[in-house]
């Protein structure tokens, strides 16, 4: 039991919990917000830190987090009971670790709640597996868990890396106007690339074209042949696709694809929860000699430092812009993620924590 | 009207003749064998070449090129009242053209017919759209239009151009008994992989196993569960998959690719007349990054020399084994077509005329 002078030191916490692992697309009522307490210490010898968490990344891997994935090293699931996890911005409040002190700003993975004992992933040899320390603050903090964080480096490395854009490629993007989405457009066009980017809605299909400076840009609710909407974009069809979205968006893009194209699969979320959406005529691959390559942002973790030093300069030179859709309150964060499945976010989901 | 000297002169000339273009899978009853006839000389200033066809290669694609394609540089679909046309080996019998004579022995794209006066490719940059004259005769004939020819060449180029493998990597291959199937799998035993096979008969898995020195081989249509097949056979996961197949061949395959594994695509015979049949796990090749490559033979025509260097003294010294389905006779032709669909050959189909 604890004394009277810890209960009264315990902070309240509130946290948003998973229920239990969930079958098919996540629903509010998969997760409760509710108030747990935190002592507010990190017990000594523990090496933990404290931190009270500022802003969440809402993430439509985190939907798949929330099911029951077995037997793969890379991926552990959310645990039943417990608050969701992913990156997030935060200050320290208290250390036992030599490396952080309170009061600092650290970003890196945290909990769904106020404040998270962070108790692993220090010795973690991948560097985005460790709670960084941010050193550039003359930049909206909440772009650490977008433009200067996992979003932002997913766009350059699966750009850059996998993609290699040369000057004058016709570059298209679906998703375009989600977190990684209006990077690879903007990033795109910085190499000298044609860009045509969709998105599901006519607001967001004007802010790609008059906020981010994307060539053209298409709103795929509106469209009734994807395939050929995509003609009518790429006349000589498309060198690089970059895909976020899967199924029957990668289906139009193969229709499209240029001789050697690449194509960068970056996410599925069309395909995320509904096993019956495929990709029919891969057999155009073979026809124009496709090269599709699956992409993971993690295996590009120690490229992060180089990353910053391109897109730094860029936003504060405003060569770059990141749109936020910021949602106040962990009480609307089950919102928040659900609905990113349905599109309801104009830019990247931030959660601020109130 | 011709002469009575010129009629008397025409060459009966049996022929196997598109009807109309098809939807949907190839029936015997979409070709008519019927008798036509030909001039026995190559027309004087023609620079054409008349050949006597001597044995034909059949392949799935041209069930692909009886149908009606549009919009694609790279092919040129068969034209009704024309007989199919594909490699072939074949003796020439007159020439207007400087580099061929009577007598020579030939390989290239011909007629499926007795005699067909080849008129066109002999500019071609493509090495492998001319006619090639045959220099080596040590071996059987017919290899030019398997291990020697085509089919020889894009297992060379498939598996050593795209997908690099090494030793003791873990190598899967579909439609293993077939004509690519078969030799992919004996040069990546020669890197000192680590090879499985898929075949439809248990004959053909007997074959892979004790003819052609494959560590393992499975009759998928006697498997409940190809994903669960697959990790029997490669509990470690596959590094390279050559793909024949497509469809749920492919997906079984996507569900046990090793991290960073590889896919070439190089043929897709499940779905030609199927486009229902498609793919739904392309995000399992995200979780484990696998690059998947269309792949087309036409690219490594220029290689050919290269590889008639690599792999005639492995023939020759009994290193590689090549097994023909041989049919006899032009009227059979149709069936063995439609036979490849059915999987009714055993090893790669030719038709000797006989």
């Amino acid at each position: 039991m604890a004394t009277k002078e810890e209960a009264e030191a315990v902070l309240a916490n509130k946290q948003v919990i998973l229920k239990d692992h969930i079958h098919g697309p996540p629903k509010e009522s998969d997760l409760e917000v509710r108030i747990s307490s935190v002592l507010p210490k990190a017990p000594p010898g523990s090496k933990a830190v404290l931190v009270k968490n500022i802003y969440l990344s809402v993430d439509p891997y985190q939907a798949i987090l929330m099911q029951k994935i077995e037997d793969h090293p890379d991926i552990s699931c959310f645990v039943p009971g417990k608050p969701l996890k992913g990156y997030g911005v935060a200050e320290v409040i208290d250390s036992d670790h030599p490396d952080y002190k309170p009061g600092d700003l650290v970003w890196g993975i945290t909990g769904w709640e106020e404040y998270s004992l962070i108790t692993e992933g220090f010795s973690d040899t991948r560097p985005l597996q460790r709670l960084l320390h941010i050193v550039d603050t003359d930049v909206p903090l909440s772009y650490y868990t977008g433009l200067l964080g996992i979003p932002g480096l997913t766009a350059y490395a699966g750009l850059f890396e996998v993609c290699s854009p040369k000057e004058g490629e016709r570059v298209y993007v679906s998703a375009a106007a989600g977190a990684v989405g209006q990077l690879v457009g903007q990033f795109a066009k910085l190499s000298g690339c044609y860009v045509v980017g969709s998105a599901g809605s006519n607001e967001k299909v004007e802010m790609l074209k008059d906020k981010l400076g994307f060539d053209d840009a298409i709103n795929y609710k509106e469209e009734k042949d994807l395939t050929a909407a995509l003609k009518r974009c790429f006349p000589q069809g498309i060198d690089i696709y970059f895909d976020n979205v899967g199924g029957k968006t990668l289906e139009a893009a193969l229709n499209n694809m240029k001789m050697k194209g690449r194509v960068v699969l970056c996410g599925m979320i069309s395909t995320y929860h509904d096993q019956t959406i495929g990709v029919n005529n891969l057999v155009m691959a073979i026809f124009n000699r496709v090269r599709i390559e699956g992409f993971a942002v993690l295996d590009f973790c120690e490229q992060h430092p180089k990353y910053l030093d391109f897109v730094l300069p860029l936003v504060r030179g405003g060569k770059v812009r990141y749109i936020e859709d910021m949602v106040e309150g962990l009480e609307n964060a089950p919102a928040a993620l659900v609905g990113l499945f349905s599109g309801r976010n104009l830019g990247k989901q931030v959660l601020k924590i109130a």
